[in-house]
Parts: C-alpha cells; sequence; structure tokens
C-alpha cells in the first residue's frame, strides 16, 4: 500500500534498527480517514474470502480490525489482555510472548463470540515475531471455526513472524514490509 | 438514543445492581455498524461545537472514540494505561482511580497530540465515578486547549459521575442514562 509506505517514511521514527514509532497516525493519535482507507485495503484482499468475522487484540490493533469490520459488514472481536485466569467453559486463554516489550501475558476470548461456522480474519497493526497472531490462530483452531489469514498493516520483514507464519500455512497480507531500517532510512520490501 | 436503550434491554446481562455486561455489542465483541451510528449520534449531539480532536482511554474507549472521530472527520488519541511513570517534557500523566475493578492506574497521552489551540470531545463507552473523564479533563487543562465535552455511551446515573461532570461545568451527552437495574429490568432515565 503506496500511500501508507509514503506515511511511515514522513511521520515514521525508527528509535533503532528494530523499534519504528509510528505514534503520530497509528497507535496512539490516529488519522482516523487513512486508518479507514487501511480497512477498504483489507477488505480489497481478501475479497475472494467468505469472513464473516474480524478479530484482533487490544489495544491498538482495534483501529485497523474495526476499520476492516466496517469495511466487510461483519462484527468484531478483541481479545482481552489478562493476567493469568484458569482455561475454562466458557473462555478461551491462550499465553502470548512480546518479544518486543520482554513480557508474557494471557489473553482471552469469549467461547460464544468464536463459533465453528466462522471464517475468521485476524487483523493486527504490527508482526515482529508473530506470537499475536499465532495465539489467536491457535484459539480459532480451538474453536473449529476457519481461519481465513492474516492482515498486518506493518510486518517487520527482517524478524521472523512473517516466515513463521506463512510456513504454518496462513494466508499473511501486509500492507508494508519493512526490510531494514535505521536512522538514514527505511527500507521497504518490493 | 432509542436504539442503544433497546440494545441494551435486548443483550444486555444485569449481573449485579451495578454490573452491566454488554459484552456482545459493545466492548469485547463489537457491532460494528451500530458503533457507527453511534459516533453519527455524538457527531449530530456536538454539532454545534467546532471540534478538532477526540480522546479516549484505551481500550473499549477506542471503539466509540474511532466512530465519533470518523463522523467528524477529525483525528483521535487514546490515552494509554501505563505503571506510574513521571510527569515529564515529552508526557501528560494523570492517576485514574477505578472504582470498578478497585485499582489505580495511571494514564499519559503524549504532549504533542494535544495543542493549545485545539478543541478536544471526550468520549468512553462507560461513565460510573467519573475519574477517567476527569482525568482526561486535567490533562487538557494542563494543556491549555478548550474541553467542549464528554461524550458517553452507557452512562451509570446511579452513581456520582455524572453529576459531578455537570457540576463541574463539563457538557455531558449521555446516550443511554440507566436509572436503576436488577435481574427484573433496566429503567432508564426519560
Amino acid at each position: 500500500m503506496e500511500a501508507l509506505k509514503q506515511k511511515i517514511r514522513e511521520e515514521g521514527q525508527v528509535l533503532t534498527e528494530t523499534t519504528l514509532k509510528v505514534d503520530s497516525f497509528l497507535n496512539h493519535q490516529v488519522d482516523v480517514s487513512f486508518m479507514t482507507e487501511i480497512g477498504r485495503e483489507f477488505q480489497r484482499r481478501f475479497a475472494d474470502e467468505r469472513i464473516t468475522k474480524v478479530i484482533t487484540i487490544e489495544a491498538s490493533g482495534i483501529l485497523p480490525a474495526m476499520a476492516t469490520a466496517q469495511a466487510l459488514g461483519v462484527p468484531m472481536v478483541f481479545a482481552k489482555k489478562t493476567k493469568t485466569v484458569t482455561q475454562n467453559d466458557e473462555v478461551y486463554v491462550q499465553q502470548v510472548k512480546s518479544f518486543t516489550k520482554g513480557t508474557v501475558y494471557d489473553i482471552k476470548v469469549s467461547k460464544n463470540f468464536i463459533q465453528p461456522e466462522e471464517h475468521i480474519l485476524i487483523i493486527d497493526d504490527f508482526l515482529a515475531f508473530g506470537h499475536a497472531v499465532l495465539g489467536l490462530a491457535d484459539m480459532i483452531k480451538k474453536s473449529g471455526a476457519h481461519l481465513v489469514g492474516a492482515g498486518i498493516v506493518i510486518e517487520k520483514g527482517f524478524q521472523s513472524g512473517g516466515k513463521i507464519l506463512r510456513e504454518s500455512g496462513i494466508r499473511v497480507e501486509s500492507l508494508a514490509i519493512i526490510e531494514k531500517m535505521s536512522s538514514t532510512g527505511i527500507l521497504f520490501k518490493d
């Protein structure tokens, strides 16, 4: 998505070779009309799929997930980050490692909101090591629903998540893939 | 907003006399087209104001805030919940008590994203004791920006937040005000 790459070039701040700050439009202040466009782009990319629901993890995933659900005309669900809870009859629980933050947390989704007959699209703002997407994918698998794929706003192509997800058979559509970045510039794939 | 009251009556679960579960459409699974309508309703209610930005607190406030920002055609900002950080040159920090959860947390917003010339609308999903809105209002005051008012999806009219905010001179527009609720039913104001 050319407009996204341009926005990252203009407004993104490369803090380290692995850390990109995009808080002026994506995950703190939000350029809402641009986010609406991101949703429409995911809708176009997954137009060949029958999608019944969009799923993401709070908090910053909610923005692109909502925009995508609006474009598709389907509901969305956001998994809640939580202190450790026990798997029980009412919720799916999955442990997720955040390499970026050096922490481990649980995510939970009420079983009511992932039904076996559903076709579910995962949306997230960033893809680095892929643990958030894998956690959601495991929940969807447990539920018996069909995972359509994962739509990612910014993929850090120099980290392993994209490779792991694609090799595990998950369709991944990333709107911008960063191959390399430094204080002198950002190199995108393609 | 009659459609909201109807939705709360149909899908809301009264867990206790002070706890309402609306996770089928508002704060876990999200009825995105209904959320879009909520945004349009806030836009109508604040149509006499010049609004340059919408602000909320992560996570569930993001949904109505985004829908409202879309309707208004302005950007939004979401305050991040955080472990205690020190007030510094780059961020506004405010302590917020959650009576519902019995916890205290800090919220922070980058100073870049609240400029003195702005006219800011606070949006949140619930109003109970009003501490989240007061925390955001204090940040806006510190920045020198103008607080237009607060748009609330569901106000718990039997708790003190609405009274406190209105008496402090903040314009509060709540789409549904619950006067009383129990397992036998929900009584709305008006």
